[in-house]
């Protein structure tokens, strides 16, 4: 039943060698990989302004040079960025940038983040997306939290299906929001050039008294929350068709140049409108509603940023997988993320990354504000990290025109760094919790890895000295009665060794006598131990005995406890048995170091 | 950790020899079963009011007759269950009695009906106190169901600790509230003979038009509704002190007495005090206002209103884990309902009757007036049954005086038979889930005890012929590689059999070809037979190897699948390894015919 259910939701078990053909060609990646960097442009703007509008209405027209400045940072990441894929061809993320060139701490407090990061990404993503949907259709409001869960179950759902199925069914919406901006822009260009716009926006280069450095450095690291994502490509790269880093390094450039043309033409036209952001429409709805009115097109294009808000979520359904295999593949996450699931996708990575992001959204209530700063932080430590990691790279390897390539990360390094601080110093309340969270990340894979290194240890064998040892066999048996499946058990038993020994535990004396008096009659050969106990308990005194047989022959025998049970036809008939077996395996498991052997009867009716 | 909250929370395990220490004096007796019966007169008055102001506010002095027809049913009842406690010393309920008289089925009937009442009881008490509550402080009108939950789980925990120690909690407020109810009666009594109240109430004998027979019925067996309670005693006999039978006698009649005077006495003061039905404010609270105002004492008593309420709900855990008890006991009910916790008390019984309870409120949404139909029916159906198994009883057994007994019985069965019949045709819209519930309980009842009996069948041993039977030993080790574990795993099977082989499922030529080398080269007198996996699952080709060994030598050999399998230090560990011994371990016992051996290896860091 369980297991039909589960073919119906993400298909048909493939085999190992069907893994080439689930590689992504560029155009899918593009779709796959760059919905979140992409779907920046529906608020990326707007950031940038909500800060200008402190400093009053006039302070808007800093948006255009600050947007360039975004802009410029944006090629210095990408150009980075192309960097590494050629270097770490094998997917170099920030972790992996980060732990070969600065060492393994700072590669972990990179990986760290990059996984908190991806998890803020798709609760942030889902949550933006919702209130897209709210904001055009009011109804909906008191069910946002419902609604970016159910985003969330669909996305998981899509990718332990398998990643070219979802990247078939994703590609659609990401062109077409490519295409509706683009759209959006070109006849909001039109409009303005023909004179259709009456706004007034304040001349470039007006002086304003109050715009402080500090307040424009804010003004920029809000609108550079916005490139979030950047990384998920050069973090992907083994999932690109060959030849992968060249196909990865194509899909980079054509998703920067998008991203680029959008916001900035995004930007623009908010100047010529001359938009104010308005906590209850959003800046691109402004456009899309000054350019066209509040039609069929305006809809559209909501509903299609609603779409890719939720897409860019996705994206981190591809990056933390990966990720975490990398991480559990140096041992510092559990081995189980190393594993393919029926659909060849890292499944536990797909359903860890679901669960803790509908934890988010539930915790915070769908509520994107106290969030976002945490994730834009969460975002510029690895950024900064993998640009000093290739700082650090360049002035070793040197390769050919090494200088440049330095020069690059360096200013790339120094920016993203910047922004960072600008984000403590400016939002300390909302971000506290990272650095709390962050140690105990890193201490827990610590931990992991010492565990995982402790087991081996213990577990290694010298192949030429290490030899199985043989010896004698004690096996116990608890029994509760005399019957069918018991006196199979004991034939086992029986089969294996002559030391056995039937248990039984009484609560009165009528019960032993009478037991005593059965066991006599049936005689099966076996010595039977009664055993009194005045807690109802049968557990402790048969655990005391155990003890006790343990203490005496385990240095000539080996301990057997055998335990009869009858299995029941159907499963929830087990509840009309008291589950003492269970139990008691259980605890022997944790406690002792005997031999557990289950000795199953089925019932046939 | 989880042993010790369970410590703070329930006390230390007690002996099965403390048992006697846990019966009950007779006053004791009186808190913990007669609450839920006392705690009727809060509303018992109300509900015939409120059907009689459907034909005018000139009918309500029919409430004094009425009162007194509910009075004479009380008796009726009272007498009727001495009658059964003196039949029955061991406890006998609705169940025993109509089982014993009537037959299985009809006694099933009854008892599945009083379990389903024992859970509205909780459901009905704590959400009606919860209303007592929220009608004083509105304040708390938005978290009724999570009051009426923190109740549920405090008596819940108050019955797991045992039932002399919540006896000891819970006598003071009963005996506050009969205190309570005293005063405001005599108060009452007093003011209304010194003039003090000035309501004019219609004159008894008044003839009202619209009052038909069905009216009066209906406003009848609405009062009714209150009577629940009355069996708890009878039922619980084998908890009282000895002699049981005389001081559970005492105890019934102490509690009619008090109920019966209480009851009379509010209404009596209802009639003088001219008061309609309210549904903003009880007839108690009218009462305590008109007679007291508004100050310290109306406050008393309505939070004593409130908790008595409450403790209505504790009647049902003493009652229902009794009849759980000797359910099971006939074996129509899971053994584990007969096995007695750290407490004595039949925890099962307890918790699931919590739980089943919480649920009801959370479906309801604590509001009672959905589910009291269901209730009273609960309660009416088998009053019935059991006073016509002692109706056939008297006949059979023809003891001295029968017939005065049989007609005592006779009236009893014939009115609360009426009154079960009137809530089927004025409220069968309410109602309806009963006659689903019920018959879906039967069946349960009886595919339990098939299974049982089936079992037993199965499980049966000749002990004359039936001797354990000594065959030879095929042990399978399933190996994922070549450890201490698996070292000291072979040498256990290999001290067991010379028939051993070792299993290995890898996933391509390298690893099996890897495997191959290492085992020629540890060499441990084993045959290590290798199968190769397709779709990364290690269990479908272990399967298939143990189905074809388990085909070929079952004849003449025990089959042992020998598990190696490490244990972490610390539980958290665990999630570090992947737990395919434990999945393979699930597999083979459900399926397999085969003895199921874990070796462990404790892993000391």
């Amino acid at each position: 039943m369980m297991n039909k259910f589960k073919r119906l939701l993400i298909g048909r078990p493939m085999k190992s060698a069907e893994i080439e053909g689930e590689k992504l060609t560029k155009l899918k990646a593009l779709a796959v990989l760059s919905s979140d960097a992409l779907s920046s442009v529906a608020y990326g703007t707007e950031q940038i302004l909500i800060v200008l509008m402190a400093a009053g209405f006039a302070a808007v027209w800093y948006s255009i040079p600050i947007s360039i400045a975004v802009l410029g940072l944006l090629l210095i990441l990408i150009l980075s960025y192309r960097q590494t894929i050629f270097a770490y061809p094998t997917g170099g993320g920030a972790y992996i940038v980060a732990k070969t060139n600065l060492g393994e701490p700072v590669g972990l407090l990179a990986g760290g983040s990059l996984l908190v990061d991806y998890i803020l990404t798709v609760a942030v993503s889902s949550s933006a997306g919702t209130d897209a949907i709210t904001s055009a259709i009011p109804s909906l409001h008191d069910h946002r939290v419902l609604i970016a869960l159910i985003m969330i179950v669909f996305l998981t759902v899509m990718n332990l299906r398998g990643v070219t199925e979802s990247a078939s069914v994703l590609a659609i919406p990401v062109y077409l929001f490519v295409i509706a901006i683009f759209v959006l822009i070109l006849s909001g260009i039109i409009k303005f050039a023909t004179g259709g716009v009456h706004a007034a926006a304040p001349a470039l280069g007006t002086t304003v008294s109050n715009v402080s450095l500090f307040l424009l450095l804010k003004a920029f690291s809000s609108g550079c929350s916005a490139l979030t994502g950047v990384e998920a490509v050069s973090n992907a790269i083994p999932n690109f068709k060959q030849p992968s880093e060249r196909n990865a390094a194509t899909t980079l450039i054509m998703m920067g140049t998008i991203l680029g043309a959008m916001f900035i033409g995004i930007s623009l036209l908010a100047y010529w409108y001359g938009i104010a952001p308005n906590p209850k429409e959003t800046v691109v709805s402004q456009i899309a509603n000054a350019t066209f009115g509040r039609g069929t097109i305006y809809y559209i294009i909501q509903g299609i940023t609603a779409l890719i808000l939720f897409l860019a979520a996705n994206t981190a359904y591809s990056a933390f997988p990966l990720l975490a295999f990398m991480l559990a593949k140096d041992k510092f996450m559990p081995r189980m993320f190393m594993v393919r699931g029926d659909r060849l996708g890292f499944s536990n990575g797909i359903i860890n990354l679901g669960v803790l992001s509908a934890l988010l959204v539930i915790l915070f209530q769908g509520n994107t504000e106290n969030l976002i700063p945490m994730y834009a932080l969460g975002v510029f430590i690895p950024f900064t990290l993998s640009q000093l990691g290739m700082m650090v790279r360049w002035v070793k390897l040197k390769p050919p025109g090494w200088r440049v390539k330095f020069i690059i990360n360096t200013i790339g390094m120094l920016t993203t760094l910047t922004i960072a601080l600008i984000f403590v110093f400016t939002k300390f309340t909302h971000i506290w919790m990272v650095f709390i969270f962050l140690p105990i990340v890193i201490y827990i894979f610590y931990q992991t890895q010492r565990h995982y290194h402790n087991t081996a240890e213990q577990l290694r064998i010298d192949v030429i000295r290490d030899k199985p040892i043989i010896k004698g066999n004690t096996i116990v048996v608890p029994i509760a009665g005399i019957t069918q499946v018991v006196k199979q058990s004991i034939g086992y038993a029986k089969s294996v060794t002559d030391n056995v020994v039937a248990v039984y535990v009484g609560f009165n004396d009528e019960e032993i006598e009478r037991m005593e008096k059965k066991w006599e009659e049936w005689d099966p050969g076996v010595r039977l131990i009664v055993l009194r106990s005045s807690y109802r308990s049968v557990l402790r005194p048969l655990m005391k005995f155990i003890n006790t047989v343990e203490w005496k022959t385990s240095a000539t025998d080996h301990i057997t406890v055998l335990i009869p049970q009858f299995i029941t036809k159907h499963w929830w008939q087990h509840i009309l048995h008291n589950q003492t077996s269970l139990v008691l395996r259980a605890y022997l498991f944790n406690q002792k170091n005997v031999v557990i052997s289950t000795f199953p009867f089925h019932l046939n009716k």
